[in-house]
């Protein structure tokens, strides 16, 4: 593995900022945007369990839908690719023995072989203390798969914009996640600035690096 | 800015893994670790709010002593660099105060001319909806921040294991978080594999990505 130079690493990340006006002719191409797919489905999460769908929305018709339950904020309609990020709201046990098979189909061997490892995810994430607020915890873990997203897409030199502002619960009926077991955690719409938002080119406000990092 | 080459992105986050032993007498160069501090305070957060602090532990005795509260994993102890994500266990007006206040110093202006921006602020993690359960509310953000640190690791050839197994009140009591309004929301060591760490050799197990993401 060749690393990056840390400068390129700084650059992006520094060139990144929550885009408020995207460009709503240009789209993502092709191949950057399986290079982001492919980015997404290497997320890591707690044991592994990826307990979430990542919705990929371009389509139109649907994104109007969706904008009088997001505040009106145009970059859902506006930018190239809605990434609509959702999680299980409930975790059981045939979630469980789905990653199970699919550890046995990648690395081979049995599930069987695998019970020490699912009697320990059960009695956490199932039946465990964290079973009491699992979908939360699901949350959480959508996090991480926005925060690598945020930070592939400025190295590749695309905009995002992290969305909290949504109504859940419309989101999860224009989508029908209820059905899937599904629901919404949170929105990074991607694609590219419009030259004159002028957030573009405002500093980036952070609080300085020694009242938010202590070294012991 | 310059983007990176898609395939150098995947190159970077198929090499990254939880990594279960690091090798304790390979230590992150200076400027390595300088530019991964940098990139953890360049992280997003909702409102730009950065409702937490990182501390970065590589004092031996202290990483000894909080070893037994994280289920006595090694990681904590041998890796080069111990991040421990902390956030604001409560969110108060004085909070958001002092990010106006940041901000104007950054900006320039005056906090006043914030007045409006201050009262969404406070109208929302403070006093409203979000005020209810602001504390998880600032984890989900340190999990922003864990999924690009884990992603600005891999690209500049560092290790790291993400660790949700620890004892929340242990470790807030060991590091004297409380009189901060802080506590502890994840924890991510930073260092190198050992190169004998089985872990490192198996196949990254996902699900498909048709099973992952969905187009529509």
């Amino acid at each position: 593995m060749t690393p990056i130079p840390a400068s390129q690493l700084l650059e992006a990340l520094q060139w990144r900022y929550a885009t408020k006006v995207f460009d709503p002719n240009k789209k993502i191409p092709a191949d950057t945007w399986d290079a982001l797919e492919e980015s997404l489905v290497l997320t890591p999460s707690s044991y592994g369990l990826q307990p979430w769908k990542f919705l990929v929305i371009t389509a139109s018709a649907l994104r109007e839908s969706l904008l009088p339950h997001a505040y009106r904020q145009r970059q859902v309609a506006d930018c190239s690719h809605l990434v609509v990020m959702t999680v299980k709201s409930k975790i059981c046990e045939a979630d469980i023995d789905r990653f199970m098979h699919r550890i046995a189909e990648v690395r081979g061997g049995t599930p069987d072989a695998l019970a020490g490892f699912k009697r320990l995810v059960l009695g956490d994430v199932v039946h465990g203390e964290r079973g009491q607020w699992a979908r939360e915890w699901a949350i959480r873990q959508a996090y991480i798969a926005l925060g690598q997203f945020m930070a592939a897409c400025a190295l590749l030199g695309v905009d995002t914009c992290p969305m909290e502002g949504f109504v859940e619960e419309k989101f999860d009926e224009v989508l029908g996640l209820a059905e899937h077991g599904l629901t919404t955690a949170v929105l990074c719409p991607a694609g590219y600035r419009l030259e004159t938002d002028r957030y573009a080119g405002l500093p980036k406000v952070r609080f300085k690096p020694e009242d938010m990092i202590e070294r012991r």
